[in-house]
């Protein structure tokens, strides 16, 4: 069965997993980046950037990873860009340039309905208006037998914690207190329960915990 | 000049200091226990039960070091004791038995005046009634130089954070998602911050992390 997975989710000691006044400049909000000096010195994030190079020790290893077998991905719309209400015009193809780094179908939940787009590269962007568990559907579909990743943001993984419906949770907790901004686990009702912590590996930037969902 | 530290305080990775609904039966909440995993085999542990033996592994060093220098304690009345509003009477004198672990002078933030109790091997438990500044000035007094401790619980800690005074924090993240409790960075009024991490080190059993106020 096709899982549903959130792997390396940045967050700080004290619980944030953005900073605050998320904006265009800003888009992990204002500190947001210091979550991720863990990510950027990998090799990973390079070939991203389209850079050669880049450290190959356990922070890399969990980043590939956590991208091995993901067969689409579901993000919310704060994730895919910072407008806010309905699309102004179509300019907006994301924050990743003509080659996103996905190569897969991927699922923007919206209000606002738009049309795909296809990107270079194998991505293609499809807005889904009709909820998390029609998104979940269709990723499922698209995703041919391979597992879909919940990529974020905070309030998108939590919807999918809410309904139940995450089988594999994935932090990478930042040596950092940030303060203030958007909160990973809150909203959750109370849960989540369930889960079964099956690795805890600190390097000197990052904790790597995840959690997996007892019986899946 | 004494610091004010704050040390080994146990959290799960969604950030709860404690379970829900804590009670005499549970004095840390329903599933707090599952945050202390890592303290229990310890040889610091058992020595506070009266027994020998124990882990004398990285868990342990931190719990050694976390108690070094430390001269006095102060921590907020639910720590103490499960009884809220006024003493019934006389006859609640702390979870720890007649020889508490503490051995020295330790200050109760409380709004319910009471006499202090001495008990046996050095623990004086007094009950202060008129803040958190002057708990900390009797604390540094009674301290002969040493550090000052804030114990907890985690209101307590958030009060000594909001008022700038903590110098040294630190945390033992938990391999377990609690799923609702007592936030231990909650109402801190967009803090902390000012906080250089100094320590970021992982067993199985716990991540320990410490904070240093930058300056301090």
């Amino acid at each position: 069965m096709p899982r549903v997975r959130v792997n390396n989710i940045a967050m700080s000691v004290d619980g944030y997993a953005a900073g605050p006044e998320q904006s265009l400049d800003n888009p992990i909000g204002v500190g947001g980046h210091r979550l991720h000096e863990w990510f950027y010195p990998t090799r990973s994030f390079r070939e991203m950037q389209g850079l050669t190079g880049g450290d190959e020790g356990p922070d890399n290893d969990f980043i590939v990873a956590g991208n091995r077998g993901i067969g689409a991905t579901i993000m919310g719309r704060n994730m895919f860009g910072p407008i806010r209400g309905p699309w102004v015009d179509e300019q907006w193809r994301g924050w990743w340039g003509e080659e996103p780094p996905y190569h897969h179908h991927v699922f923007v939940l919206t209000n606002h309905p738009r049309e795909p787009i296809t990107m270079q590269g194998g991505t293609v962007f499809h807005f889904v208006t009709d909820g998390i568990h029609a998104a979940l559907k269709r990723a499922i579909d698209a995703a041919g037998g391979q597992d879909v990743k919940i990529a974020g943001g905070a309030s998108t993984i939590q919807q999918y914690l809410r309904a139940g419906l995450v089988d594999e949770l994935e932090v990478a907790i930042a040596p950092v207190l940030l303060g203030s901004g958007e909160r990973l686990f809150e909203n959750l009702d109370g849960g989540p329960i369930g889960f079964d912590c099956t690795t805890f590996v600190a390097t000197s930037a990052a904790l790597h915990a995840k959690f997996t969902r007892i019986g899946s």
